[in-house]
Protein backbone atom coordinates (compact mmCIF):
# COMPACT_ATOMS: atom_id res chain seq x y z
CA UNK A 1 0.00 0.00 0.00
CA UNK A 2 2.91 2.20 0.48
CA UNK A 3 3.67 1.85 -3.55
CA UNK A 4 1.32 4.94 -3.58
CA UNK A 5 3.12 7.15 -1.68
CA UNK A 6 6.56 6.07 -3.10
CA UNK A 7 5.12 6.52 -6.16
CA UNK A 8 4.12 9.96 -4.91
CA UNK A 9 7.34 11.34 -4.04
CA UNK A 10 9.27 9.46 -6.71
CA UNK A 11 7.56 11.79 -9.12
CA UNK A 12 9.74 14.80 -7.86
CA UNK A 13 12.85 13.50 -6.59
CA UNK A 14 14.80 9.81 -6.44
CA UNK A 15 14.57 7.70 -4.10
CA UNK A 16 16.05 3.97 -3.63
CA UNK A 17 13.93 1.07 -1.49
CA UNK A 18 16.28 1.78 1.25
CA UNK A 19 16.16 5.59 1.35
CA UNK A 20 12.23 5.20 1.17
CA UNK A 21 11.95 2.86 3.98
CA UNK A 22 13.73 5.53 6.00
CA UNK A 23 11.22 8.20 5.06
CA UNK A 24 8.18 5.86 5.59
CA UNK A 25 7.50 5.89 9.29
CA UNK A 26 7.41 9.80 9.30
CA UNK A 27 3.88 9.49 8.17
CA UNK A 28 0.73 7.64 9.59
CA UNK A 29 -1.89 5.85 7.19
CA UNK A 30 -5.39 7.09 8.28
CA UNK A 31 -9.01 6.41 7.08
CA UNK A 32 -12.22 8.54 7.39
CA UNK A 33 -15.56 8.31 6.78
CA UNK A 34 -17.61 10.68 4.54
CA UNK A 35 -18.84 13.77 6.48
CA UNK A 36 -15.90 13.38 8.97
CA UNK A 37 -13.86 16.17 10.08
CA UNK A 38 -10.03 16.44 9.58
CA UNK A 39 -9.55 19.25 10.54
CA UNK A 40 -12.22 21.78 12.28
CA UNK A 41 -12.02 25.72 13.03
CA UNK A 42 -10.41 27.46 15.75
CA UNK A 43 -8.70 24.14 16.93
CA UNK A 44 -4.66 23.41 16.64
CA UNK A 45 -3.58 22.42 13.30
CA UNK A 46 -1.11 18.87 13.84
CA UNK A 47 -1.09 17.57 10.23
CA UNK A 48 -1.05 17.73 6.21
CA UNK A 49 -2.85 15.17 4.46
CA UNK A 50 -2.13 13.55 1.45
CA UNK A 51 -4.92 11.73 -0.22
CA UNK A 52 -5.05 8.22 -1.07
CA UNK A 53 -8.21 7.54 -1.68
CA UNK A 54 -11.12 9.82 -1.36
CA UNK A 55 -12.06 13.77 -1.88
CA UNK A 56 -12.19 16.35 0.48
CA UNK A 57 -12.74 19.88 0.68
CA UNK A 58 -11.67 22.67 3.03
CA UNK A 59 -13.52 25.75 3.67
CA UNK A 60 -15.17 28.50 6.01
CA UNK A 61 -17.90 29.63 7.15
CA UNK A 62 -19.12 34.02 7.42
CA UNK A 63 -20.52 35.69 9.84
CA UNK A 64 -23.94 34.74 8.21
CA UNK A 65 -23.28 30.58 8.86
CA UNK A 66 -22.72 30.62 5.28
CA UNK A 67 -20.37 28.26 3.64
CA UNK A 68 -17.01 28.96 1.36
CA UNK A 69 -14.89 26.71 -0.69
CA UNK A 70 -10.84 27.10 -0.24
CA UNK A 71 -10.24 24.19 -2.00
CA UNK A 72 -10.71 20.45 -3.32
CA UNK A 73 -8.52 17.58 -2.98
CA UNK A 74 -8.71 14.87 -4.93
CA UNK A 75 -5.99 11.81 -4.46
CA UNK A 76 -2.04 13.09 -4.95
CA UNK A 77 -3.47 15.87 -3.61
CA UNK A 78 -2.53 17.32 -0.26
CA UNK A 79 -4.94 19.44 1.77
CA UNK A 80 -4.85 20.64 5.45
CA UNK A 81 -4.93 24.44 6.94
CA UNK A 82 -1.49 25.46 5.68
CA UNK A 83 -1.62 28.87 6.75
CA UNK A 84 -2.62 27.56 10.43
CA UNK A 85 -0.17 24.17 9.75
CA UNK A 86 2.94 26.47 8.98
CA UNK A 87 2.32 28.95 11.54
CA UNK A 88 1.04 26.96 14.66
CA UNK A 89 -1.85 28.81 14.75
CA UNK A 90 -5.44 27.44 15.16
CA UNK A 91 -7.30 26.63 12.31
CA UNK A 92 -9.19 29.71 10.09
CA UNK A 93 -10.60 26.83 8.16
CA UNK A 94 -12.54 23.30 8.41
CA UNK A 95 -11.25 19.96 6.38
CA UNK A 96 -13.62 17.52 6.01
CA UNK A 97 -14.66 14.49 3.81
CA UNK A 98 -16.77 14.60 0.50
CA UNK A 99 -16.20 10.91 0.20
CA UNK A 100 -14.77 7.81 2.63
CA UNK A 101 -11.07 8.83 2.58
CA UNK A 102 -7.56 7.19 3.46
CA UNK A 103 -4.53 9.35 3.79
CA UNK A 104 -1.03 10.21 4.70
CA UNK A 105 -0.43 12.38 7.47
CA UNK A 106 2.60 14.24 8.54
CA UNK A 107 2.88 16.03 11.65
CA UNK A 108 4.75 19.85 11.79
CA UNK A 109 7.50 18.12 13.72
CA UNK A 110 7.91 14.90 11.48
CA UNK A 111 7.89 17.27 8.77
CA UNK A 112 10.69 19.25 9.92
CA UNK A 113 12.72 15.76 10.90
CA UNK A 114 12.54 14.73 7.58
CA UNK A 115 13.64 17.56 5.52
CA UNK A 116 16.59 18.01 7.79
CA UNK A 117 16.81 14.74 7.22
CA UNK A 118 17.03 14.03 3.90
CA UNK A 119 18.05 16.92 1.63
CA UNK A 120 16.15 15.80 -0.89
CA UNK A 121 12.54 15.40 0.99
CA UNK A 122 13.16 19.45 1.82
CA UNK A 123 13.22 19.82 -2.11
CA UNK A 124 10.24 17.53 -2.63
CA UNK A 125 8.50 19.79 -0.15
CA UNK A 126 9.76 22.73 -1.66
CA UNK A 127 8.70 21.92 -5.04
CA UNK A 128 5.14 20.78 -3.50
CA UNK A 129 4.68 24.09 -1.75
CA UNK A 130 5.25 26.07 -5.05
CA UNK A 131 2.99 23.95 -6.55
CA UNK A 132 0.25 24.86 -4.19
CA UNK A 133 1.05 28.21 -4.56
CA UNK A 134 0.61 28.36 -8.19
CA UNK A 135 -2.89 26.89 -7.64
CA UNK A 136 -3.72 29.19 -5.35
CA UNK A 137 -2.63 32.17 -7.45
CA UNK A 138 -4.91 30.58 -10.14
CA UNK A 139 -8.15 30.37 -7.88
CA UNK A 140 -7.26 34.42 -7.02
CA UNK A 141 -6.92 35.50 -10.59
CA UNK A 142 -10.37 33.29 -11.34
CA UNK A 143 -11.70 35.17 -8.54
CA UNK A 144 -10.85 38.64 -8.80
CA UNK A 145 -10.73 38.98 -12.62
CA UNK A 146 -13.27 36.11 -14.13
CA UNK A 147 -17.17 35.61 -14.71
CA UNK A 148 -18.81 32.92 -13.49
CA UNK A 149 -18.49 30.85 -16.57
CA UNK A 150 -14.91 31.32 -17.19
CA UNK A 151 -14.39 30.60 -13.19
CA UNK A 152 -16.53 27.54 -14.26
CA UNK A 153 -14.44 26.81 -16.95
CA UNK A 154 -11.15 27.29 -14.89
CA UNK A 155 -12.84 24.98 -12.21
CA UNK A 156 -13.52 22.26 -14.75
CA UNK A 157 -9.53 22.19 -16.29
CA UNK A 158 -8.40 22.23 -12.65
CA UNK A 159 -10.50 19.31 -11.06
CA UNK A 160 -10.98 17.15 -13.95
CA UNK A 161 -13.35 14.62 -13.64
CA UNK A 162 -14.57 16.05 -10.27
CA UNK A 163 -17.60 17.60 -11.57
CA UNK A 164 -19.53 13.63 -11.10
CA UNK A 165 -17.84 13.42 -7.83
CA UNK A 166 -18.79 16.52 -5.97
CA UNK A 167 -22.30 17.83 -5.25
CA UNK A 168 -23.83 20.86 -7.24
CA UNK A 169 -24.39 22.82 -3.91
CA UNK A 170 -20.15 22.80 -2.92
CA UNK A 171 -19.46 23.35 -6.49
CA UNK A 172 -21.41 26.46 -6.85
CA UNK A 173 -20.06 27.50 -3.35
CA UNK A 174 -16.30 27.09 -4.73
CA UNK A 175 -17.49 29.07 -7.74
CA UNK A 176 -19.20 31.65 -5.34
CA UNK A 177 -22.65 31.94 -8.01
CA UNK A 178 -25.88 30.57 -6.62
CA UNK A 179 -27.05 26.87 -7.94
CA UNK A 180 -29.63 28.62 -10.47
CA UNK A 181 -26.56 30.05 -12.08
CA UNK A 182 -24.72 26.94 -12.01
CA UNK A 183 -27.26 25.29 -13.52
CA UNK A 184 -27.06 27.31 -16.70
CA UNK A 185 -23.27 27.02 -16.53
CA UNK A 186 -23.74 23.62 -17.23
CA UNK A 187 -26.55 23.70 -20.28
CA UNK B 1 25.14 46.70 0.58
CA UNK B 2 24.48 42.98 0.50
CA UNK B 3 24.00 43.21 4.45
CA UNK B 4 20.61 43.91 3.81
CA UNK B 5 20.38 39.98 1.63
CA UNK B 6 23.00 38.32 4.29
CA UNK B 7 20.16 39.99 7.08
CA UNK B 8 17.88 38.91 5.06
CA UNK B 9 18.19 35.15 4.73
CA UNK B 10 19.60 35.22 8.47
CA UNK B 11 15.99 35.85 9.40
CA UNK B 12 15.34 31.66 8.48
CA UNK B 13 18.37 29.70 8.57
CA UNK B 14 22.49 30.71 9.71
CA UNK B 15 24.57 31.60 7.32
CA UNK B 16 28.37 32.80 8.64
CA UNK B 17 30.52 35.47 6.24
CA UNK B 18 31.95 32.48 4.24
CA UNK B 19 28.79 30.55 3.24
CA UNK B 20 27.20 34.02 2.66
CA UNK B 21 30.04 34.93 0.10
CA UNK B 22 29.16 31.76 -1.94
CA UNK B 23 25.58 32.50 -2.02
CA UNK B 24 25.96 36.06 -3.18
CA UNK B 25 26.66 35.47 -6.31
CA UNK B 26 23.48 33.42 -7.41
CA UNK B 27 22.12 37.17 -6.90
CA UNK B 28 22.05 40.21 -8.80
CA UNK B 29 21.26 43.53 -7.77
CA UNK B 30 18.99 46.05 -10.17
CA UNK B 31 17.19 48.97 -10.28
CA UNK B 32 13.74 50.17 -11.93
CA UNK B 33 12.37 53.21 -12.30
CA UNK B 34 8.80 53.91 -11.16
CA UNK B 35 5.95 52.93 -13.73
CA UNK B 36 8.89 50.13 -15.07
CA UNK B 37 7.57 47.13 -15.50
CA UNK B 38 9.84 43.94 -14.22
CA UNK B 39 7.18 41.03 -16.01
CA UNK B 40 4.55 41.55 -19.04
CA UNK B 41 1.84 39.75 -19.45
CA UNK B 42 2.88 36.98 -21.75
CA UNK B 43 6.10 36.88 -21.81
CA UNK B 44 8.66 34.69 -20.06
CA UNK B 45 9.43 34.86 -16.39
CA UNK B 46 13.27 34.66 -15.69
CA UNK B 47 13.41 36.02 -12.23
CA UNK B 48 12.06 36.07 -8.98
CA UNK B 49 12.88 39.61 -6.80
CA UNK B 50 13.64 40.15 -3.58
CA UNK B 51 13.17 44.02 -2.50
CA UNK B 52 15.18 45.77 -0.90
CA UNK B 53 13.98 49.12 -1.69
CA UNK B 54 10.53 50.51 -3.31
CA UNK B 55 6.93 49.21 -3.68
CA UNK B 56 5.56 47.19 -6.51
CA UNK B 57 2.34 45.65 -7.03
CA UNK B 58 1.73 42.02 -9.37
CA UNK B 59 -1.60 42.78 -11.26
CA UNK B 60 -3.50 41.22 -14.55
CA UNK B 61 -5.73 43.45 -17.08
CA UNK B 62 -9.15 41.97 -17.76
CA UNK B 63 -10.81 41.18 -21.45
CA UNK B 64 -12.69 44.88 -20.34
CA UNK B 65 -9.33 46.43 -19.91
CA UNK B 66 -9.95 46.85 -15.98
CA UNK B 67 -6.70 46.21 -13.83
CA UNK B 68 -6.91 43.45 -10.91
CA UNK B 69 -4.44 43.75 -8.79
CA UNK B 70 -2.99 40.28 -6.82
CA UNK B 71 0.13 41.47 -4.49
CA UNK B 72 2.02 44.78 -3.28
CA UNK B 73 5.56 44.37 -2.24
CA UNK B 74 7.71 46.34 -0.36
CA UNK B 75 10.80 45.93 1.25
CA UNK B 76 11.83 42.81 2.41
CA UNK B 77 8.94 40.57 0.25
CA UNK B 78 9.64 38.78 -2.61
CA UNK B 79 7.44 39.16 -5.95
CA UNK B 80 7.00 37.72 -9.58
CA UNK B 81 4.54 35.85 -11.76
CA UNK B 82 5.75 32.85 -9.38
CA UNK B 83 3.29 30.54 -11.37
CA UNK B 84 5.05 31.54 -14.26
CA UNK B 85 8.13 31.27 -13.20
CA UNK B 86 7.95 27.66 -11.77
CA UNK B 87 6.24 26.34 -14.41
CA UNK B 88 8.64 28.33 -16.51
CA UNK B 89 5.34 29.49 -18.67
CA UNK B 90 4.56 33.38 -19.72
CA UNK B 91 3.51 35.41 -17.67
CA UNK B 92 -0.14 36.10 -16.73
CA UNK B 93 0.53 39.07 -14.43
CA UNK B 94 2.55 42.03 -14.93
CA UNK B 95 5.05 43.35 -12.18
CA UNK B 96 5.75 47.08 -12.12
CA UNK B 97 7.15 49.57 -9.65
CA UNK B 98 5.40 52.26 -7.41
CA UNK B 99 8.17 53.77 -6.90
CA UNK B 100 11.72 53.40 -7.36
CA UNK B 101 12.68 50.14 -6.63
CA UNK B 102 15.91 48.46 -6.14
CA UNK B 103 15.86 44.09 -5.97
CA UNK B 104 17.99 41.02 -5.20
CA UNK B 105 17.12 38.33 -8.46
CA UNK B 106 17.26 35.08 -8.91
CA UNK B 107 16.77 32.88 -12.27
CA UNK B 108 15.67 29.83 -11.99
CA UNK B 109 18.27 27.98 -13.30
CA UNK B 110 20.19 29.81 -10.24
CA UNK B 111 17.92 28.74 -7.55
CA UNK B 112 17.69 25.26 -8.37
CA UNK B 113 21.74 25.69 -8.37
CA UNK B 114 21.75 27.06 -5.22
CA UNK B 115 19.11 24.85 -3.39
CA UNK B 116 21.07 21.55 -4.61
CA UNK B 117 24.38 23.13 -3.25
CA UNK B 118 23.37 24.62 -0.33
CA UNK B 119 20.20 22.16 1.42
CA UNK B 120 20.39 25.51 4.12
CA UNK B 121 19.11 27.49 0.96
CA UNK B 122 16.74 24.95 -0.07
CA UNK B 123 15.27 25.30 3.71
CA UNK B 124 15.05 28.72 3.35
CA UNK B 125 13.18 29.36 0.13
CA UNK B 126 11.11 26.08 1.63
CA UNK B 127 9.79 28.34 4.43
CA UNK B 128 9.54 31.35 1.90
CA UNK B 129 7.36 29.06 -0.55
CA UNK B 130 4.96 28.31 2.70
CA UNK B 131 4.94 32.01 4.07
CA UNK B 132 3.81 33.47 0.02
CA UNK B 133 1.13 30.24 0.09
CA UNK B 134 -0.07 31.55 3.97
CA UNK B 135 -0.58 35.22 2.52
CA UNK B 136 -2.60 33.72 -0.78
CA UNK B 137 -5.05 31.91 1.48
CA UNK B 138 -5.52 34.41 3.44
CA UNK B 139 -6.35 37.14 0.25
CA UNK B 140 -8.40 34.27 -0.82
CA UNK B 141 -10.40 33.83 2.68
CA UNK B 142 -10.78 37.96 2.59
CA UNK B 143 -11.88 37.43 -1.36
CA UNK B 144 -14.22 34.63 -0.84
CA UNK B 145 -15.81 35.59 2.54
CA UNK B 146 -16.04 38.86 3.75
CA UNK B 147 -16.97 42.65 3.77
CA UNK B 148 -15.57 45.71 1.39
CA UNK B 149 -14.83 46.41 5.77
CA UNK B 150 -13.35 43.51 6.72
CA UNK B 151 -11.24 43.56 3.59
CA UNK B 152 -10.10 46.75 3.92
CA UNK B 153 -9.09 46.21 7.34
CA UNK B 154 -6.96 42.77 6.64
CA UNK B 155 -5.26 45.01 3.87
CA UNK B 156 -4.59 47.39 6.69
CA UNK B 157 -2.95 44.61 8.89
CA UNK B 158 -1.26 42.39 6.17
CA UNK B 159 0.55 45.73 4.59
CA UNK B 160 1.08 47.77 7.58
CA UNK B 161 2.13 51.69 7.00
CA UNK B 162 1.11 50.77 3.35
CA UNK B 163 -1.95 52.91 3.26
CA UNK B 164 0.37 56.32 2.90
CA UNK B 165 2.69 54.89 -0.08
CA UNK B 166 0.07 53.58 -2.03
CA UNK B 167 -2.64 55.43 -4.61
CA UNK B 168 -6.00 54.92 -4.05
CA UNK B 169 -7.28 53.87 -6.72
CA UNK B 170 -4.77 50.99 -6.53
CA UNK B 171 -5.92 50.32 -2.79
CA UNK B 172 -9.48 50.15 -4.50
CA UNK B 173 -8.63 47.60 -7.20
CA UNK B 174 -6.89 45.45 -4.91
CA UNK B 175 -9.92 45.48 -2.79
CA UNK B 176 -12.61 44.86 -5.90
CA UNK B 177 -14.28 47.97 -4.74
CA UNK B 178 -14.97 51.78 -6.14
CA UNK B 179 -12.56 54.93 -4.81
CA UNK B 180 -16.14 55.83 -3.42
CA UNK B 181 -16.43 52.91 -1.32
CA UNK B 182 -12.82 53.21 0.00
CA UNK B 183 -13.61 56.53 0.51
CA UNK B 184 -16.35 55.35 2.91
CA UNK B 185 -13.94 52.67 4.66
CA UNK B 186 -11.47 55.12 4.84
CA UNK B 187 -13.58 57.42 7.47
Amino acid sequence: MSQFLKAHICEIIHLNDDEFEAVLPFFTQKKFRKRQFLIQENQPVHEIYLIEKGILKSSTVDSTGKEHILQFAAPNWWISDFAAFFKQENASLAVDCIENTEVYSITHESLNNLCSKFPAMEHFFRVKSNFGYVALQQRILSLISKSAKERYEDFVRQYPGFTEHIPKQFIASYLGVSRETLSRLYS
